[in-house]
């Protein structure tokens, strides 16, 4: 059964780290859903307008996977949203994957507490949005367990790989490592 | 004045070959026109939707840059395209940029002649779709003069980058190096 994985976007997200993760992981076979926040239409921080499958009130899904892109103000748009901090928190408490990057760990992960007492990244400079409790490391990839945390753009095609090697399997992260021709 | 360039998005159009250009050059300031081949909204080779600012037959400006995304068929739809053909010559004739990735180099800019005499770069085994008088190289992006070419996916952000470097400048491309976290 191939996994599945939710990624939520709202208006301003962060468009590489919305779409590396979506391609790399539907190379894999991951089922990928893409929900906007509050509409179909959803409109990334640098202009593109991307269809998401469908708004996230409709889906009824139960994914492995929870991934929050970052951008401004998308990552601070998903902070503000009781809904994602909802599944945030159901998904960790089910001890399944929750994945965010860039401004996303500090803004939306955080504030749910999810991230007390374990390991985390984000863009640097957010990490003062990090409670005490949050043990920040400046890794480009951070895997604490079921929590996959990384820094930005340019992080994201690791972050998409780790995902995939976590949801997919090593072998097929490795295949696609080769033929997709990322570097080191 | 801020340089333009233009991207065209066939169906299955490549994500991240897309995306990553569009993305890095709009926060370089270039001004980026998305137009759909067929239509307004565009279908990546991954499924994802997105949303063009025209159709290429609604375009009036005169870009600085002509940039074509791989991904099949994507690449394909754009090489059968006469209008496509049509750009490529005349932004070559005029000495303008003229850059492609992946399956590009060799599904859409050879057929056009373009290439011929000079160096260029494609995924790896496209190059068999390179006439003869083609120099082929295996570098991650070659810069011929006008004529910028690039590997795959997993080169999209070096791509990305050379172009703003030429459109933008060497500081500019330098700053959003470091800003996006970019290894290397």
């Amino acid at each position: 059964m191939p996994k599945k994985a939710l990624i939520i976007l709202a208006e301003g997200f962060e468009e590489i780290e919305a779409l590396t993760p979506i391609d790399v992981l539907r190379r894999a076979e991951v089922e990928v859903v893409i929900a906007g926040l509050t509409g179909k239409t959803v409109r990334g921080s640098h202009g593109v307008r991307l269809a998401a499958d469908l708004v996230l009130n409709e889906y009824k899904g139960e994914p492995d996977a929870l991934i929050l892109p970052g951008g401004m103000p998308g990552s601070a748009n998903l902070g503000q949203s009781k809904e994602v901090a909802g599944w945030i928190k159901k998904m960790a408490d089910e001890g399944k994957m929750v994945a965010a990057i860039c401004a996303a760990p500090a803004l939306v992960l955080a504030p749910t507490g999810i991230l007390d007492g374990r390991k985390a990244t984000c863009y640097p400079g957010c990490e003062r949005h990090f409670p005490s409790a949050v043990k920040f490391t400046q890794d480009r990839v951070c895997v604490d367990g079921n929590l996959i945390t990384s820094q930005g753009p340019g992080s994201a095609f690791e972050f998409a790989l780790i995902l995939a090697e976590h949801l997919a399997g090593r072998e097929k992260a490795r295949t696609l490592r080769e033929g997709m021709l990322v570097k080191g």
